[in-house]
């Protein structure tokens, strides 16, 4: 993988986020942490668990993002296919890992159990993978090439990512700020436009809430400049003033 | 489009999803209203608001499946380019939709304010699209060709999708039963994958919960022959109970 990536792309895996018995969670715990690093989420996918449709997803993904992140799909069990699927786009065998088999018998053994069959899959990756600890419940997940494999569950997921971003080094977080306040965004479209078009390297994001129907606005403002930020920041206050509307900026992008 | 859609796509469009700032409810949303309708959704993705992206996804995904319903940026605001990105994708002009224009004059002389420029953008669609109702805040959606174009704002998007969903025949909706216990999902994997091997057409999941540390288990069969659905749901009880574990079977993919 690049020592910097600058990129990431997101593959989540289950049948269950396609039939909607799961609302997926680690999607969102995953752009927020990127974002937060200064790596830009590019795109997000959910496919189903089925061998050929992943794989082409990953040879997608991986293409156009630095690194790629997935999600589900590495337990014990029939449905869990990740695995084979990664190592079949990869153009790599699937191999039983050895320090896979050694943390899955310490795990295990501790609680006196049995390392099962079943069990035993979850050590079974492309070759030459490196792992990614699972501080919850052992089994691990594993890094190839660009491709980072991580649990879906949830606690799972957000204890391997920890790992992972440890590991990688920040990009360059964008200075974000908000302005919240009560005026219709279709009232400062044109000005939001103008200042957009007017200040380089600027990004303006308008929010209006969730319920379509009115609510505080919130405008966000995003640059790798923080001069060009605050500048912005100000002019849409303005805006808002134009309208005769009080409004409140903060940092970040929504108020605290 | 087809007049019976088997399969569907989902297409959610803009950068706070991807930043993390928002947290996407749409695609759960939809994901079960399809999945109730017996329409299977093969894949969603989040792209940003750029131009181009947007374009290419949707081709790919309108190639993939019978349906694409795209979620956000049709408002009135610069950010708001999925109308123009949707037409250039299609080889279509954009052009102000007259049906689209008398609701907006309408939805705003009610409210005794103006079509502004900004809010007349909410009229631009690919040409030759036909509306779909926005009984929230008047600014209509759009279908051209199999493309399903939605607004972002939840509220928006469920009062949309119910208007495409009434429009749109039902599949053939599968039998589901869930079985859960207290049970190892590693202890009962060798007898799922026997039993969705024996039994044709039969899809079986296994979610342990979302803590990573036990819980109850649920294993999920899905099919759709109910009498397939109904001998498996008994046959994975049969696997819990030879582990010594209770295990309550239920219609649909979760207890009540």
């Amino acid at each position: 993988m690049k020592k910097n990536p600058q990129t990431a792309a997101c593959l989540l895996i289950g049948d269950e986020l396609l039939s909607g018995r799961t609302r997926d969670a680690n999607a969102n715990t995953l752009a927020k942490a990127l974002y937060a690093k200064g790596i830009e989420l590019i795109e997000v996918r959910i496919v189903p668990d089925e061998h050929k449709t992943i794989g082409n997803a990953l040879i997608d993904l991986k293409v156009k993002a630095d690194i790629v992140i997935t999600s589900g799909g590495i337990g014990p069990t029939h449905d869990d296919i990740t695995a084979d699927a990664v190592s079949a786009a990869l153009g790599r065998k699937t191999v039983e890992h050895d320090g896979a088999m050694k943390i899955l018998k310490a795990h295990y053994a501790a609680k006196d159990e049995e390392v099962t069959d079943a069990r035993r899959r979850m050590a079974r990756m492309p070759k030459d993978a490196e792992l990614i600890a699972n501080s919850v419940s052992g089994a691990p997940g594993f890094r190839v090439e660009n491709v980072y494999v991580l649990a879906g569950v949830p606690a799972i997921f957000d204890a391997m990512l920890e790992e992972v971003l440890a590991a990688v080094p920040d990009g360059e977080p964008e200075t974000v700020y908000h302005v919240t306040g009560e005026a219709k965004e279709s009232d400062l479209a044109d000005g939001l436009r103008d200042l957009e078009t007017a200040l380089k390297g600027l990004k303006i994001g308008s929010y209006p809430g969730p319920t379509g129907k009115g609510g505080p606005l919130t405008i966000v403002c995003r640059s790798r400049s923080a001069s060009v930020c605050e500048q912005a920041a100000l002019a849409v206050k303005a805006l808002f003033t134009a309208q005769g509307k009080e409004a409140e900026i903060g940092q970040g992008d929504r108020p605290a």
